[in-house]
């Protein structure tokens, strides 16, 4: 299965080929940043039992974070986080209603199995791996400082944004 | 587990003790048209292993249908139909967004594995039980006849309602 | 009127040639299985005679299930289920609303008359005939066989997609 | 079937008891208003036959409006309107979703079969003979004339409650 | 100002002209069944001296009845049946949020001052004349036969797609 | 009509004394600030020449902001925006809807006609208030200089919980 | 900076680059009245620090109104609110779900900070600065005169594509 | 400030005290789990330098997780995730729209500022200990261990329902 350099910490997880375009910003992230990962299409509903299986071994193959991204009925990431205790990071990708639906799937977990859900579409993509980041850097200064230089480089962007606005107003 | 006399034939499924409510109009039904079930809390978030046990095991059984209710991030339904290739009918029980989210996880099934979604609420314990006995009536004769009855008996109550309007009106 | 070879168990209604697109899977899918069936433009509010004589004469003319596809206000699959006991199967299509309209007419059906609701769009299309075909397996064994070679092939498809998937990605 | 003096002018007709208290507002203003009318249970599901009758008939009845509540998937309005030429007015009813399944049921009409849509619940009671009696009036002018009555009420009653406003803030 | 031939009974109003390719139906519908019209850029929020004008005139000026286009927070319906008795029918137009804002701002209106809401869009359009046509046919019956001239074509226009469905499907 | 002491700069209207509870901090944040105002029940749809002639005065009359409540199709903020060049603060207030369909209603009205929206409900009411004050403390320092305590008092607000949550929590 | 000739009285901020469509319009009708303002991208995220800078002290800079742009979870107006007691306009922008959650997160505010909310998208940008110019047309008399030329050239607008409508329908 | 015995790893901040009934769940599974915490009422809008300072020094005081709740328009969460690289978890609680506001204004972060959100209410109180536990549990065995008991113990409970339902129903 495709996976970058290294023993993978993160287990990213798409449920149909559609979802690639949204995370494409989360593996280039996790790239960014070092993380090694695994990276795979696996389906709640039509590789349920690929999905226990990923889910119950991830801890023991050594993953600390587990992404998952669906759309629709977007059942993915709370089936993966019922087989497991790592955390679990859910992506609800666009849908006929708008990614709605997908949302709505993923996040309104039952009491006792926590799904933590970022933005529909590509800005959930981005704020996957950063979250999966952020939970690594808990144990990984290196990875603590790489943030702090990412929210930095965010600030440096607005700035460069407002020269190029200066100078689109004639200003 | 608890059931009714006779071979079950539908497996009748809820996520969490507070659908019970909800499908007391289903159990009833099935009753009333004596169609034998086994009825079990399952779910698919705090008994995974469970669910897909049943959905696996439920046509070598014997069962004929599947009916799962559960609420909010609905995914029983989904994934009981994930393991099993008999009809599963799904109803999406009250939430705090008022059965909105139960409805969309449970209805917007990707191409490949579908749910016979129903009403929210007790509308849909009923109508879940009805879509059962449909099923089943197709190759049980006096199970239609029954379902003639029943649709005899809807629109003898009308009658008696209109019965009693008339009088409240005074006309 | 259309219907493929052999005596038709399957009746596809649709309420609008805007509608065929989204139930182009749903013919595939029955062709695919060897499900014969009769499909037809029927609109619940332009013909509505035809659709009351169609849904009641249903039974009688060796149809087993009925697959309904409409968009907006979506009367049709709830208009034919109070005029037979056939299961009734609605495709919720695509609307100003982007279905939501199509979605909530179809499947908010009242206690006694079930309408058996898939996904709004294409994915309901292709599930409604995959619920069909779910029906007639109880009481065809070489139909149940083949629901599980379709399963079998999901999961291939996904093993594909995740060979592709390695290469594209250059791992 | 209940109805008030006089050849009856408006068919009132609620798919379940449940919309009594709805409409209790509309049968108000119509006797308010003088207008005879008829007022009957009717469900588009549960009564089909009926429903598609009355509507067949109204007009060579001596109807000239039709008003329809119901709630949920709200077929009846649009049901009726296929089987007459005759004005329909649908109320949508409250429900599970605090009634906008019963709005878009009702609203959501193909081009070609238009429903009258009221606001949900009361006001649209209310509104559902108000408007029946801007129809009737066209070619009744006491109507007319009451019509500019009411108009005047209304802005009485906003006087009243501004004096009695006055007097409770003490000003 | 622009009308067609005959003394107008309809008065048909938009709030932008944006709105005219949803009215564009409306007007051909109107002219279709011969019912001579005034058309008219009038708008709540930017010309209200203007539409209080031609409501509070729109009876003695002889029209039967008003036709307001309107999107967003949609209040042209609703301001001009503040001003008059007569029956004013609102089409919900297109906007930011699919026209489900122009809907409710259409429809939701209080007990006091119906509105007949009609259809978001150019199905809204369309109906909003097949509903003025069918009030303005209470007292005129050449055009309540034309009505069911038109009803017989809709079924006959179901017909004919049958057959190039029949063809294309090569059954 | 209703007032408190001085001569009135803002002027409250609502659309129904259903609204009165909503208001009720609008009211108490107004006598706090010690803005002088008028407060009257006026409707879009019930008094709509009282609604025209308010705000078509308000300017003259020396009032400097509108403050509009009203629900469901609450058009009377936008109606009276368009009467007047004052800033006019428009409050949605719950409906059968949740207060949805009022604020849809309110806020979106067409470039050219603003209206300044708060929240839902009675945040909103406060919040019209403190909104007035804003603006009319730009040109009244001693109204600058209380809006700073009242920021200040808010800051109190929240040490004096954490004091009373730190003792229930027996910490 | 950007910003245009004389002290500015606007603060005009933008969460991201992808709102200056929006905005232009709000830049437009700036300029168009003579109001000087200053602009520039800071986001509620990206850049915490520098918002709560420049809303800290818009006031003592001598801005009079803020005007803040946002899509998503769009925090900017309520973030900048929460730091000054100027008047603080929102304008939701576009995002995956229409700009329905950039509405909710702007409009929503806790009693306490209010927002001034205007419609979502290019409407709004409009609006915002025209609720601007009304503010501060309370203390400049030639700003109330300009709100009323626009007010009449909104009419004579309507008027000319009333000319251009009687031309296209030929009447 | 309240907290537990231990030097805090979780900080758990409210935005009003409206929002302690949704998060006792919170608190009472982060003393189960032995997870010592400190927990403020902290406003993004009424006390903001209060909510960057903590938020800004929270990882060198040596917490490891951030928990908010905050309804409406809830900004705790994104603002406290703009100061700070911790893992944020974001609870929406319970509001005039049923928490839709808060959900989308909790969930939608731009790229760059993620925050890891759960259920609206107080299956997403007990959630956000959950999920905090099991970010935790990546550096602690026995917290990995103690959640494998949880997830023990939640099949327990359904079992002992079951044996309930057996009892109750007779079976």
């Amino acid at each position: 299965m495709p996976q970058n350099a290294g023993k993978p910490l993160a287990l990213v997880l798409m449920g149909s080929d559609s979802d690639l375009p949204v995370m494409e910003g989360c593996l280039a992230v996790l790239k960014e940043f070092g993380v090694p990962f695994h990276v795979e299409f696996c389906s709640a509903h039509r590789t349920p039992e690929r999905a226990a299986e990923l889910a119950s071994g991830a801890a023991s193959a050594g993953f600390k974070v587990i992404i998952a991204a669906a759309g629709a009925a977007a059942h993915l990431a709370g089936v993966l986080a019922s087989h497991t205790t790592l955390p679990v990071i859910g992506v609800p990708c666009p849908s006929a209603l708008d990614g709605l639906d997908s949302l709505l799937s993923t996040v309104q977990m039952p009491a006792g199995v926590p799904v933590a859900t970022v933005a529909i579409g590509k800005a959930g993509g981005v704020n996957s791996a950063l979250l999966a980041v952020r939970i690594l850097a808990l144990s990984d200064d290196s990875l603590a400082a790489a943030l702090e230089g990412y929210r930095a480089k965010l600030k440096e962007k607005v700035a460069a944004k407002n020269e190029a606005l200066k100078k689109k107003l004639g200003l």
